[in-house]
């Protein structure tokens, strides 16, 4: 994700001028087995996104000139083991999105709606906005993700994806899933207006540039004045950063208004390379309404050969019922080259006080454990 | 939209030989912040097109040789606060379009169903066509804008789009969404073969095409023989110009046969282009079944430094119910580059004789006046 | 689509190195004015894919060394007479299909549910793969064509695309159809994974390819192990062929699993080119739980000019009805250039038994014929 494929382009002005111009197409195609197994059942499915986000896209940059830059970014998820895309919400709450179905989000199958189905066609629902940037930072306006999720999956050894799904951040949607009310805020918000300093294109890179780095958004759920609930669907959120060499840290937070009672989110995240290997620690509170919800996860990745061996120990506890999952993950991810990679991960989660959380599809029983295996192969373009 | 991005390209043929050939990947991302006020309430909003439309599409010409050139044209309307796409109908009627809310089209809360709600895929709604064109003019197959319409585009210093868009084009509409009925063919038309005349390969352009241009329309409504509204969704139109210098006319007219009542729409529109300013005008005349509706327009666009002055004033008349609406719009637009532009535009729409058009999202209140503003920045590619 | 178009591009790693990729944005835009006529009623209608499939795509093949390939390829369908985009399947059966509406493929109104509609977005519902290649063959995983079906597309002169689409595979699509249930796999499968022998990247252009190809494929319904229906869904593939100059022949093999009763699709087909002209005859057999049906295909293209003149007389029979249909087709197809072609096709169906096949949109009367005439152009780039 951090290479582009840039066309080489010409733009034809009304057929008389010619000035160079540029526009990306870039995407990811994920896919692998999947297996996954609980006290109750199993089962063996063809998944997207074993290890990266499937995804294709459109983004270009434009020099204004005096530093300024204006760009724009459309990305739309991919499900390629079926060929559907990815839903999304126009106003941030369950509301705003349209058919739904109880579609698991990594592994998981205590998540809530998600707006994904058969008849779901390709939306931009990863990203899509235009900005302006220089030296002052970055201005973004339209659909982006919420700045404390960058947390979550930045500081994740397997980036929010497959089996080995932070539990932490897996368990925040939960949380707020079982309202169907986080959909659209967990990871993204519709309406957006953001201001970046000292990141990059894509919000996640943050993490590679020196010093300081923040993000601080707003988003509207566009209810009128006279609405029973006017604010449903706002929210603002901030992540603030600093790298340092081998060390990289960031807090998060952010604070979604809903109608059935707010969901706030905070997390911090850190991790230091040593060379042989990097060590990622985060920890995440949420609360929804009035049930609270606590995270942390402790991973780490190191290169192998002409691979990285990645590891993570994550928790989640909701903080009313007490229930709570333990997940130890473990992949190695083998580059073929710098574009494609095959990988395999293995996780099992341990439940507690009634949580029922699941790996790889398979049912979840309360109290017992789970396992999920993927194996697979991915490559960007 | 009147530069395009041209990949450069390769085609090849099987292995063995390559020839050169072109696909254009080109778009606009457009982004405002909108504040919509009436007599009852308010409402801001992160909105996508606010003065050109938000679009992503793939167009190619290739040359037979002997002066004819066969062309390939797909256009996505993009919505890009959201991410997701906007809807089409397979027969020209609302019975062949999906699942649909009552979206407001460029600030009017009156308009009616419009396909497109949280779960709307990306499609080509705006355009998807193939075409054989030459020294003869142009045979178009496929789903297409609907000649009539480009006048009230054309001769609109707001291009249709923002809470400035003219007032005669949106009331027509929703004279016709009333009834649910015109979703179809106020603008565009599917299953339609079309014929132009010195035109460029997008129609609009034929208002910079010297000397005479002109577009016939037919679309079907693909019903078999023996329904018992066999020709609901049919439809005819036609658009004849003539461009000279500083002067530009044309006039438009098109009519869809539908089960509940036939839909006409007349229209006029000039404009004269002074230098210091260019003078627009437009006059639309509709009829749904039996109810009538006039509009007009009068405005300017005026060059101001590195940017553009734009002002209208439009009004529309339900003959029927005497209902009466008139809106003046002022909005400025300020170049970044040839591809990029900053703009604000306000908006301010009285209402009579039980008329409640609204503004920017706000909700209609009879007989009160209701405002808008839009600031934002466009980027096209 | 033996030609394709490539983007010459440039991999842009973090702004310091450069090196050369590829990615390929192809297409087909293919669009014909279609009537159909039966013993009751007729419709003229504007159609897309009259003898190529419409469709949008982005493929690319990255060389990773060591005689391996890593291989992406993203296929949508394209409603061009509407914009709209084609459905798909989530499990392989209709229940992980969304929204449908009983569309009628190449002509026939017997033809089952298909998940396409007025909202249906764009998805890569005809392809969306990832795959490693090599001396070894090919390993893809995702959503692709079942290889039986290439049989029945490979060996028939209209390449089943419009009103002349082979008989025989569009009844077996109907025998299917009457349960929905073939829906997901008479054509394609999502969730499978592929190995494919001397294959093209298509699997299509095995017939191209000299000597012995094969494919085998298994598919999941990803049912859960405690399921009702626990295989529901499930399915497996075979196609082995051979090319020696002038003689192509192959023979396929599916199966899946329903829990309305099992689908069994077997079929053979040949052709040899005699240089004047290529004379194409197949026979499939299917099995629908315990309804069996038998259908065949003789055929011939011929190059006529700066043409191809195809005919072909197909038939299929319900064993357990005895209700059969027999069809003739005849077409011709003038090369305006190697990507554009402008063609007319007619085809007459005549049924037996209470056999009501229709053609071109018409609606079906049990034992009397129907007619179909397209004529249009397609155009790929």
């Amino acid at each position: 994700m951090k290479k582009s494929l840039i066309a080489l382009a010409v733009l034809a002005a009304s057929g008389t001028s010619f000035a160079q111009s540029s526009v990306t197409v870039w995407g990811v195609v994920d896919a692998a087995v999947s297996r996954g197994t609980s006290d109750l059942n199993s089962v063996t499915r063809l998944v997207g996104s074993g290890i990266s986000s499937s995804q294709l896209g459109f983004r270009g940059t434009e020099d204004l000139g005096g530093g300024m830059k204006a760009n724009f970014w459309l990305e739309a998820g991919v499900s390629n083991d079926n060929g559907t895309g990815g839903g999304s919400t126009t106003n941030n709450t369950s509301t705003g999105t349209g058919a739904t179905s109880s579609t698991s989000i990594g592994g998981t199958a205590t998540a809530g709606t998600v707006a994904t189905n058969g008849t779901q066609g390709l939306t931009f629902n990863r990203r899509s906005t235009v900005s302006l940037s220089g030296g002052f930072g970055e201005i973004r306006l339209g659909r982006d993700y919420t700045p404390q999720f960058w947390n979550w999956t930045v500081y994740d050894p397997f980036g929010t994806n497959g089996v080995g799904t932070n539990r932490a951040m897996l368990s925040s949607v939960a949380l707020g899933g079982t309202t169907g009310s986080t959909t659209g805020t967990a990871v993204r918000a519709s309406n957006s207006v953001t201001y970046l300093y000292n990141h990059g294109a894509n919000a996640t890179y943050a993490a590679g540039n020196q010093g300081l780095h923040a993000a601080v958004q707003m988003y509207y759920g566009e209810n009128v004045s006279t609405s029973t609930t006017p604010n449903d669907g706002d929210g603002t959120g901030i992540r603030v950063g600093y790298n340092a060499g081998p060390l990289s840290a960031a807090v998060g937070y952010g604070q979604t208004k809903f109608a059935t009672g707010n969901m706030t989110m905070t997390n911090f995240g850190a991790s230091y390379n040593l060379g042989v290997a990097n060590l990622i620690a985060q920890i995440t509170k949420d609360q929804l309404g009035t049930v609270k919800g606590d995270g942390m996860l402790l991973g780490m990745t190191a290169p192998m050969g002409a691979g990285l061996v990645r590891a993570s120990y994550s928790t989640y506890e909701n903080k009313a019922t007490l229930a709570d999952s333990q997940q130890v993950a473990v992949g190695y991810v083998h580059n073929l080259s710098k574009r494609t990679r095959a990988y395999v991960t293995y996780a099992n989660v341990k439940n507690g006080n009634g949580a029922n959380a699941a790996l790889g599809g398979a049912t979840g029983v309360a109290n017992k454990a789970s396992s999920g295996f993927d194996i697979g192969m991915t490559h960007s373009f």
